[in-house]
Formats: C-alpha cells, structure tokens, sequence
C-alpha cells in the first residue's frame, strides 16, 4: 500500500464515471477508465476487480456501518429507531462521497438493467443483515423484517433524493427526514 | 388456443418446480420439463419463451392487478390504504395459486443469485408503478415512493410467510396482518 493508493483509486472511480455516463456502462473498457485517469491498466487492477467493482466497492463496508449502527443502537429504541441508527451510520459514510459522483453512479445504474438488478440485490442483503441483529435485540418475525426492510426503503429514497440535488441538505438531514415522512405515511 | 392449454400450462409449472427443486434450476432443461409433464417440448415453448419464464409468467398481469386495485382505492384513501387495496388484489389472485407450488418456487428463486435478482427488480417495477399510480391521486414526494416500497415490503413478507405454512390462514388475511404490524413498527 503505497503512498499513491488514495489518490489513484478516487481518479481511477472518477475516471469510470464519467466515461460510464458520456459513452455507457457497457461501451466502457479499463483500458480506457485507466487512461482517462492518467495511469495503466494494471494499476487499474489493482484496485478493482472489473469495471462494475468501481461501482460496488464500498458496499461491503457500508453494509458493515448500518449493521454496526443499528447494533449500536440504544437498547430501549425499538426496531424502527434502531434502524434509523444503522442510516445515520450510513449517511455519515456516505456523505463523504462527492454528490455529483453520487448522482453519475445513480444515472449509471438506472440505465443498465443488470446493474440496477445487482444494486437491488445489495440493498436486499442489506436489509437481510438489518433483520439478523434486530433478531439478535430479541425483536420477532415479521416485525424485524418490516423493519429493516422499510429502513432500507427510506435509505434508497433518500440518497436519491440528496444525489438528485433536489434537497440541498446533509445526506443524514435528507435521511432523518425520509424516516419522519414514512412514519407519517403509515401511521397516517 | 385448444382445450388443452388450460391443464397442460398447469402440469409444466407443476413439472418444473418439482425438477427445479430436486435438481436445482441451472440443471433442469425444458426437455426434462416437458417429459416428466408427459408433454412434447414444442408444447413448452407453446407456453413459455423459456424456463425462467414458468417462475416469472404471472408477474405482468399481477402488476396490472396491484396497479388497478391502488388506482381503484376510495379517493379518500391516504397512500398506504390505497397501495393496501392493490394488495388485496394481488392476494386474490396469488391466493389461486396453490400454496406448495408457491413455497417450491420462493425456494428455487432464493437458492439461485440471478433468479433473485430477477425477483427483486419486478418488486422494484410494482414499486415503481404504484408510485405513479399514487402521483396521480395526487401524492407527491417522497411520500409515494414510501408509501409504494413500503407496500411491496408487506407483500414480499406476507407472501413468504403465507407460502411457508408457517401462517395457516388465506393470504389476504396475512397481507393485511402484516401492513397491521408495519403500521405499529413505523408508529412506535
């Protein structure tokens, strides 16, 4: 891990999002990402297994974030509000990421059927996860389900909705107030 | 469109998801489907374009169900009531399927990634145009979005739950049991 690591893998996923949205996901090579971002192919791989892991690479840690934020969560929150921890530990994350990029892999993934069904199934896997400490708090079936499926509900509706730029807020402000609104739709 | 259709769609779903599950998806071929239904493999592709599409055949007119029961909720349903009604529908239409057939085809998705992911984006297509529908009974943003995901969590749910056995009762009464425990998750 050298010196140049931090700073080649942020151009490298630059690179591959602005060449993902000017020519499409599919018409795109590494050679090309690598190019674009002034180094070779092989430093390329270095970093990423293929061209769609610049789109996923940081899911496994975000995955790990919400489930160690709701884990983290106060004992006497209830399944909902444990979740909303899990988000804040999402949002905080996530926030560092840059929202024009944020917006680029958005548009990306909406445009690419096979990308937009591997998005989808991370969130699932999220939510799946959410579910198994929520079971570990002593909270049943389908309550824990429900929950960690709506907390994920809330998390996609608010990073498109912070990366949109319609909402010119922090991501947890956008998510905080996601929550609010679904707790207003269900109990309306 | 003879007299035999009706029966012999019937016994190749019932063929392939017993095939599918005793030997898994990947190792069943439309051949071995059409034998164990005691039908020619002309008669399958008669029926289905191939074999993902027995698992996926009903989700078309399933998602003009669910959208014409939202569409046809009382106007002064709030959002969640209205995606309840097109829940309703769709438990009056899934509910004609028999339950073991429908637990053989929720094990056979769940135990293949692409069959999954497949599964999880007609999900996110109900969501989808259940929002619209909501947009046009004049829901704005965010609140159709939740409200529409929110509504496919409670399908998704109720139906594993109905389809495992592990809830006796018709799967109408399991939808509206599980919107029930929302509506208390998001509440308390």
């Amino acid at each position: 891990m050298g010196r140049w690591q931090p700073d080649s893998r942020g151009r490298l996923q630059e690179a591959a999002l602005a060449l993902y949205s000017e020519h499409g996901f599919d018409q795109t090579t590494a050679a090309q990402i690598a190019a674009r971002a002034g180094l070779t192919e092989r430093t390329f791989f270095r970093h990423f297994a293929d061209k769609r892991e610049v789109l996923f690479a940081g899911s496994a840690l975000l995955q790990e974030r919400i489930v160690a934020g709701v884990a983290g969560a106060p004992p006497t929150d209830g399944p909902l509000d444990a979740v909303g921890g899990g988000l804040a530990a999402a949002a905080v994350m996530l926030g560092e990421f840059r929202r024009d990029l944020s917006r680029q892999r958005h548009a990306v993934i909406a445009a690419n059927p096979e990308l937009r069904e591997r998005e989808l199934a991370k969130l699932a896997d999220y939510a799946a996860s959410v579910a198994t400490v929520l079971h570990d708090r002593g909270v049943d079936e389908p309550q824990a389900s429900l929950a960690a499926e709506a907390g994920m509900t809330v998390f996609r509706v608010a990073v498109e909705r912070w990366s949109s730029g319609s909402d010119d807020r922090d991501l947890g402000a956008v998510m905080r107030e996601a929550m609010a609104e679904l707790r207003a739709v269900a109990g309306g």
